[in-house]
């Protein structure tokens, strides 16, 4: 089933995506917390906004270098446990919103990545019970200032800009991925190639990881790690994450 | 002005501090949001369990190295710009909470730091009118893996455990900092202690760099460095955090 959030007669609504029909079935509220009431009523995909499916109500903990190929581009090795850092709500966007280049960097990249979406309160959790706690999955561009980065040492900054978090487009909770592909490309030129199945830490590995840490919230929001092929982006570029099953992930670019 | 959030007969509530006669009086909701408005009811602060008196609804924000005698004790020097970091909400504990130490790390250290408690929602704030976004100041322990902060690089982890944010006691919206000096005891031997004056970076520096690069939110905190004597912590300690003029937060320390 395909989750949407999104905005239309000026409210803002959460529906299930019906393929066929191209239209959203509009839910009572967020299914994540009120299960799937339907509201009665169906509107076009084609008239609506739509949101980032999800804004996390406490964190975005995310995986740096979990594809062996990015590590090596960013002149490493994938760490041996998955290297966590976090990601504020406020740099959360949704589909076709602007990623908006500060002027304190020269050098914004996109980092296209598989989402994890939490569904329960998540703390020690094992291996092989990780599955029970994810909601569902979507597409992030895990957006970096790389000048800023480097400088830093600490990601924080880099990382957590205002708008360097796209969502989208929908929450997916039954995608199978084990034979899944992702890509990146900006303005229609493939950047970003990679296969799901080629993370050096699974996602339930990575899950149960987070959980030894942190007590993982509902809505809280795992990025993957990104493949080989980061590279640049400059205002007026549109930047598309896909991943098999989930759809594309669109986004504008401009300056502050 | 002090205000304490506290649970008392089964509720949470909010309250200001009579400190003459060591009384709350309570308030129709959080007055971040709400205002200043008393129930008329007044309680006994013996009577209640202050909690933390803020939960961050989106994140916290601490500065590294931020005073030159700590930089010094962790081998290098303070940075031109403020060093930022993030901390999750759900590292948040209150007053006489209890620090949980996490297995996976054998060396957990206090950081006694002064907190700013964000009141408006503030992006770009020139650094002349950062004032006017703080709500208050309250007193935060940024309680460290040591260990795990040097292997991962990445500090979120190290950081970021549940538990490791102490705050409180209360919210203080008019405390002048000018004089103030800060303190870390721990059973009842004195560690740290500082001046708030030898900050690297000042209070509104930090707010105005810090909403250059996020949107702050009502109910933001920031952690504003820690001095020099940072040290271990073992089960059974109880480490104290005092800032002249805001009180001191107390908290035990205890295994997983």
């Amino acid at each position: 089933m395909k989750i949407a959030r999104f905005s239309h007669d000026d409210s803002i609504s959460f529906g299930v995506v019906d393929e066929e029909e191209h239209e959203l079935v509009l839910l009572k509220a967020d299914p994540m917390f009120a299960g799937y009431e339907p509201t009665g009523e169906r509107v076009p995909l084609a008239e609506v906004k739509l949101l980032a499916p999800v804004i996390p109500r406490s964190k975005i903990v995310a995986v740096g270098k979990n594809y062996h190929d990015h590590a090596a581009e960013m002149g490493g090795e994938a760490p041996a446990e998955p290297l966590l850092f976090l990601k504020p709500n406020t740099s959360v966007i949704g589909p076709d919103d602007a990623i908006v280049l500060p002027a304190q960097s020269e050098r914004v990249e996109h980092e296209g990545e598989l989402a994890v979406v939490i569904g329960r309160i998540a703390k020690h959790v094992a291996e092989a019970d990780a599955d029970s706690y994810i909601f569902g999955y979507t597409i992030a561009n895990d957006v970096t200032a790389r000048d800023l980065q480097r400088r830093d040492g600490q990601w924080a900054r880099a990382k957590g800009f205002d708008t360097f978090c796209p969502l989208g487009p929908v929450i997916d909770t039954e995608v199978d991925l084990e034979h899944g592909s992702i890509a990146t490309s900006v303005n229609g030129e493939r950047r970003q190639e990679g296969r799901l199945a080629d993370m050096v830490h699974s996602i339930p590995a990575i899950v149960a990881y987070a959980s030894s840490v942190f007590t993982l919230l509902p809505g809280d929001v795992i990025l993957t790690g990104t493949p080989a092929g980061v590279g640049p982006l400059v205002a007026g570029d549109v930047v598309e994450v896909t991943v098999s099953g989930l759809g594309t992930l669109s986004n504008t670019v401009r300056s502050a």
